[in-house]
């Protein structure tokens, strides 16, 4: 996963690109680079790390120039590094180009161009491109890119120049994200449309085999095959304001605190007089719904686990038998699927890439398929039959939050409406849950009000390399998000565990004062949740307890407790996973790591 | 598998056979039984349970006498019962017969002894042998146990003793392994040197159709025919404590080389003619089986992770959708079960608590019930609907080893079972599929054979104190098994993760040097792991890969490389987890920690 901006104009690409990458580090950032036509020949500056230390390196020596591409780069193939920095060039640096994807075939083009006498000096697999572009290379570069791209198996989105056409700018998209924005006598590449909004509102979202020729003055659509295409561009009304961290210090915790109005207005519109109505948004009919037989729900990270709690709605509240997949394990498992199935999809930027895969393979298998996504015409919006869109707005720390809730509410909704249909459940029922989900945002709030003693809680296990989440039933579904975060930000070995089943191996690694977090607040299970807690109390686990508004019982076993209000116990995922999140927060703030940039880890991740 | 002991000679033979035993619960310790001859008659102790149970019995009515047999069973034929416990006598009580092994023949030579009058007190295949001494006596007790043995089929080691000539006692040997030790005005048999060695270090070991006649001073030997045999004692130099474990330092590493045999014989006469047959154990028609709707595995620990092994079997080869669940949390989650939902349950020991809930749940809610368990009458087997015996044997370590590969097989051998009902593979595809597991065996003493290069990885990762685990498909199953072992003996805080999940979270935990034990034997996802190896790799961590023999193109991508010899994708968790569980032990050999019994940890755990 990278970010790639390109510039063709009459202004000075540099700044233009350096800007537009800064709007692009959330896709990665352990090096950038650019590549400028200065009227004679490409520019190239890269530099390992933060951009700005590329632009450290361009105070020194800019690259003039109206022609470049840029990047910002999360490693696949060969480690942060300025060789493996994009933009690459041929051995006469005639073409550059930068990638966002994987060439999967690219061991096997490397050899075959060394053996023809290029020499690499990158471990990427996107230098192959460069070389092909010159190997390949027949006096006209639409025609030459087309040849080049013919050569590729993969995932992936280029932008390339050349010195021999320095009038045009050639993009193309297979699988990766691109989108092309329309100015007056410029135009632009990116990946994301916040690199470009500052220029123009008019873009082109790209699909996948089609490419892009810009000049100064126009924008040529085709497929990668050369048949034309014709589109209208869309308008972007997005506020850019709506990206800023608003007073905190951290995009998370902003993100963290905006979710009772997340939850509200994912809430919105969607429920009235105690019945939940997705009919604008969910063409299947009452027939079709009585009739799914399974549901596949598939996702990775923070939205599996909100997969997870799907599990659990569909089953208790329709009665449907629900499997959740990792989306990486799914797609390749050849997994049963009738068009009896639903295939429900999670992924905030609905650009993820083993969900995307996931999801076409289902469609091609004959599965109705449903998203939850935060993007509005992502990918995976675009692509599955039905979509319910979570209005989290923009999440831009990498550690997701609000996106997370927000697809706990689009989960319950869904589950209810079916269940409407259904007729498993009392009208009464259904109704009451309703009523519970209305309050969820009120009693966020609530939870956010326990900052201070959390913030406490997190500071004091922040020196542990090691602890552990248990629970049972839901709470185990949250105790697996809880964990997430805190590994994903804070590096502390965290992992979480289904209560009665650490006894079974992992009780081995409980140790005098390890921190174990364990949530007690499913009714059904409580007891057995108390006994485990005894079993690990009883090898000196130091344990913080979540319980239940009024639950005076948990605090005898545990060393602290934290209570959330309460709900019914299949809707308390929403509440329980807030102290959580603040728990990762604070412990990643007091160990004094960057909390919305984690090491190895990109927001949205567009590669395999 | 059972082990047996025997005394002649001028001391109290109870106390000696009791001691004897002891050594041998290793071999069975589901009940005991010792006969030993007063001078007039021979009195008999059994009882149900842990010998200590025998122990308590005999405090109380002694066994007085110079002459004795003593047995520790492992159940086969019956449950363990007083009952069924050994020794078994005729029916007029003047012979005593302890044996370990199986008497194939058994139910034809019952009918023949109940038709001349004989009465049956046990559900034992060992009674046939002593009231076929009772109808063949000829008035010699050589004479007619050769006589015994002539009519019997099978495999066995016999102790047997006689009030018609109680200067003696014979002792047989065919397939099950036998000792003589040689005293002073006293001799021994038992199936294992430590019974004895407290007594004598010379020995005979018996070779397959030898029997051995003691009296007190003398042991002679000769072929079951009469043939004299002529041989030298031995001399055994071993210590008690590694006598006990097979020459291993500890019982795990025993187990683990144990995993040829148990594989060998859990596929014993389950298959012929490229076919298996389990209908002698699997009571479902046919027509029930094409009637299966969906499978649920529920299991914990290890036995769970033999269960996602299930997943892509009877997914891959009966097409039947499965869900494979941990059982503490399986009975409280409410799951959708109808009468056409098999349940299948797997415990090693069978009294698994939480697995034993949940198969009565499943039962309550109409399922069928299928059990794979290493114990013959154990409470999971009794209570199931069909039972799948694994072979292995008993387990003593607390980290399952042997028990893990034997449920594969069980599981493996009832996937095929079903496909060949319900024909969603040809009849060539399945026959192809039991060649490769009979060559497993094989196969697995290859992989025993890499031992020396995994101890040195293994020692060199000993400290680190977190590590971790890839594999995508069959090969992530595996390595939750591989980091469950090292969690459980080493306390290493490993996990284990499906490669292409890591990218979306706990990559942010990969750092210079961490070790990385990455799976890349399934084909059909090869390259995608290559990729997320590459990943970890640009993060810094050291990897080890575990291949597929011939395969030379991981190397490059990894610091070390395991090869295991190639089988078919499907079967291959049996042979890739072996350098797993060696990792496991000799990382907690380095770091000095108690193999055999790891803190926190109990063997069967019987409680929720």
């Amino acid at each position: 996963m990278c970010g790639i901006v390109g510039y063709i104009g009459t202004k000075e690409a540099q700044g233009i690109l350096l800007e537009g990458l800064s709007k692009l580090e959330y896709r990665g950032y352990d090096s950038a680079g650019l590549a400028v036509y200065n009227g004679e020949t490409i520019g190239v500056r890269k530099a390992k790390g933060r951009l700005s230390n590329l632009e450290d390196k361009l105070a020194v020596h800019s690259l003039p120039g109206q022609l470049g591409i840029g990047h910002t780069r999360w490693a696949t193939h060969g480690k942060p590094s300025d060789e493996n920095s994009h933009p690459h060039v041929d051995n006469a640096g005639r073409f550059a180009v930068v990638h966002n994807g994987i060439i999967e075939n690219y061991l096997e083009l490397k050899e075959e161009l060394i053996a023809s006498g290029h020499q690499f000096t990158s471990e990427t697999d996107t230098e192959v491109i460069a070389k092909l572009l010159a190997e390949l290379w027949n006096g006209d570069l639409v025609s030459t890119v087309q040849q080049v791209v013919s050569r590729l198996e993969g995932a992936y989105a280029l932008g390339i120049i050349s010195e021999y056409e320095p009038d045009k700018l050639v993009a193309v998209r297979l699988a990766s994200p691109l989108v092309v924005g329309v100015g007056e006598g410029e135009n632009f590449v990116a990946s994301d449309i916040p690199a470009i909004l500052k220029h123009t509102r008019n873009v082109y979202i790209l699909e996948d085999g089609e490419m892009a020729v810009l000049t100064a003055d126009k924008v040529t659509l085709m497929k990668v095959d050369g048949t034309p295409v014709q589109r209208e561009t869309m308008r972007v009304n997005w506020d850019i304001a709506t990206a800023e961290k608003g007073g905190y210090d951290h995009f998370m915790l902003k993100e963290i605190h905006e979710q009772p109005k997340a939850i509200r207005d994912t809430l919105a519109s969607r429920t009235k007089n105690g019945l939940v109505d997705l009919s604008k948004e969910i063409s299947l009919s009452k027939e079709e719904i009585q009739n799914i037989e399974k549901i596949h729900f598939v996702a990775c990270g923070t939205a599996y686990h909100a997969g997870m709690v799907g599990k659990y709605v569909f089953e208790e509240l329709a009665r449907i038998p629900v499997e959740c997949d990792v989306a990486s394990e799914y797609r390749y498992r050849n997994p049963i699927i009738t068009e009896r199935t639903l295939v429900i999809v999670v992924s905030q930027s609905g650009e993820t890439a083993d969900t995307l895969a996931a999801l076409r393979e289902a469609k091609k298998q004959g599965a109705r398929v449903v998203a939850i996504t935060n993007v509005v015409g992502s990918s995976v919006a675009r692509e599955a039959d039905d979509v319910i869109i979570t209005w989290a707005g923009p999440e831009i720390a990498v550690a997701s939050t609000k996106a997370y809730t927000s697809q706990l509410i689009a989960i319950y909704l869904l589950g209810v409406y079916f269940a409407q249909v259904r007729g498993h459940k009392s009208a009464a029922e259904l109704q009451e849950i309703v009523t519970h989900l209305q309050e969820l945002p009120g009693k966020a709030e609530q939870v956010l009000k326990l900052e201070k003693s959390i913030e406490s809680f997190a500071r004091s296990i922040a020196k542990h390399q090691n602890l552990f989440f248990l629970g049972r039933g839901l709470d185990f579904a949250v105790a697996l998000e809880g964990s997430l975060k805190l590994k994903e930000i804070s590096y502390i070995h965290s992992e979480a565990y289904a209560a009665g089943e650490l006894k079974h191996g992992t009780l081995a690694l409980i140790e005098e004062n390890i921190p174990v977090i364990s949530l007690a607040t499913q009714k059904s299970v409580y007891d057995k949740m108390v006994s485990n807690i005894q079993e690990v109390k009883a090898r000196g686990a130091h344990i913080l307890g979540l319980a239940v508004e009024g639950d005076t019982e948990l605090r005898k076993s545990v060393d602290e407790v934290i209570r959330i209000p309460a709900t019914i116990d299949l809707l308390t995922p929403v509440l329980a996973v807030i102290p959580l999140q603040l728990i990762a927060y604070y412990a990643c703030v007091e160990r004094g790591y960057d909390v919305d940039k984690p090491r190895n880890l990109a927001k949205s991740v567009t590669v395999e």
